[in-house]
């Protein structure tokens, strides 16, 4: 994600509180408040520019999604979007994921996504993976009882790292696609990074995995 | 693998005795004995026309290697193979894997490997893939403790299915390449399969995981 300096982004998410929840650790165990009912909440880590939840949040309305995106620089698009389309079961918090545990609650979320994760390729930048195994240690705190995460991406060293990672944690592999586009499912939304890649020929990678 | 019909394999087969173990079933615990030595003993089920395990029995003196399949049609072109190299550390059985477990005994192997195996993709005909449930039963029960299933293939599907099915079975991913051939390994022996399909540039698959 490049990430340009802008300087309003903070005043921006300051002014629209409805959309991007400020304090989130004060949300903690209340997010069916903050949804005010009881739907099921899908979470994805690393939001980018919304496109993704934008699209699932309008597909699904009787589902709860929450976006978080570490930059304020790249969650103002996500934003953007969501203050033009004003969905109710979207919301946004510009947090990083390392602290998940600080603003959900054991069992409060049903689904992890994560799109495009950044890769990290070196190994001594295996721990920020967010398939690294301190990452999934918080995903499981937070999802209910055999919850999923759903990941896709085009890069071929983090998938096969990501399988493995899952796999040594004791996750059950449920789905996965070596080719997702060629399975042409009309229910798959895009990804920002998706709609770049893949018209750049590359093949899309996609898993289901759960927790035990 | 193509059959062509060869009346005079089996009388070629019967005539090489020390090379296609006749009554395999006779030598059930007693592979060591069949070798002559302590050495680890590898397996490769559906060896086809035995390119692989000659390869590897070159490659690698100390490990005894059994290749079976279930065709005498097919076998017999790796028996010519074997007589010319004259390995001393390689053996074929004419028989099908279905039954793995009459020719071996509990812990009596070190490690499977499941080459290019017949991709069987329709939904019913599942219980043939040579990953399905039934088949890992037999290699669990003749493998030694963590003892690991080497399987590589080009087809898509079956590579698909079978991360799932050793994943459901409780096994560990310790190795995953979705692009075999990028890796330039040095040691990497092609199979005839292999040899075939990368040419056309289908992408060769592998992965390496552990009975727990
Ligand atoms: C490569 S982009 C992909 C964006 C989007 N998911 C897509 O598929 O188009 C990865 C995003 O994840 C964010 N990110 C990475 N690590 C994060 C973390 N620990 N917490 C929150 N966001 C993170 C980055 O800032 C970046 O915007
Ligand atoms: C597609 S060929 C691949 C041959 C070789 N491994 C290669 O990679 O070139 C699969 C082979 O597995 C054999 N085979 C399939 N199922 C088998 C079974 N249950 N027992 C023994 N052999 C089997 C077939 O007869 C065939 O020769």
């Amino acid at each position: 994600m490049r990430l340009r300096n802008k300087p309003w982004a903070k005043d921006y998410i300051d002014a629209h509180p409805q959309y991007i929840i400020p304090t989130p650790e004060k949300r903690k165990g209340d997010w069916k408040g903050v949804f005010q009912n009881d739907n099921p909440i899908h979470i994805e880590v690393g939001t980018g520019k919304g496109q993704f939840l934008i699209g699932m949040a309008k597909q699904n309305p009787h589902i709860n999604y929450i976006g978080i995106e570490a930059y304020q620089s790249v969650i103002v698009s996500a934003l953007e979007k969501l203050i033009e389309e004003d969905l109710p079961n979207l919301k946004l918090l510009d947090v990083n994921a390392e602290n998940l545990t600080d603003y959900f609650a054991q069992d409060e979320i049903d689904r992890v996504y994560l799109n495009f994760s950044d890769p990290w390729p070196k190994p001594r930048h295996e721990k920020r993976r967010l398939t690294y195994k301190t990452f999934l240690e918080q995903y499981e705190e937070v999802l209910v009882k055999n919850g999923e995460i759903h990941f896709k991406t085009d890069n071929q060293g983090l998938f096969e790292y990501s399988l493995q990672s899952f796999s040594a944690y004791g996750m059950l592999l449920t789905f996965v696609s070596l080719d997702l586009h060629k399975l042409e499912d009309e229910n798959n939304i895009m990804t920002e990074y998706e709609e770049k890649f893949s018209e750049k020929g590359n093949r899309i990678y996609r898993c289901e995995v759960q927790f035990k």
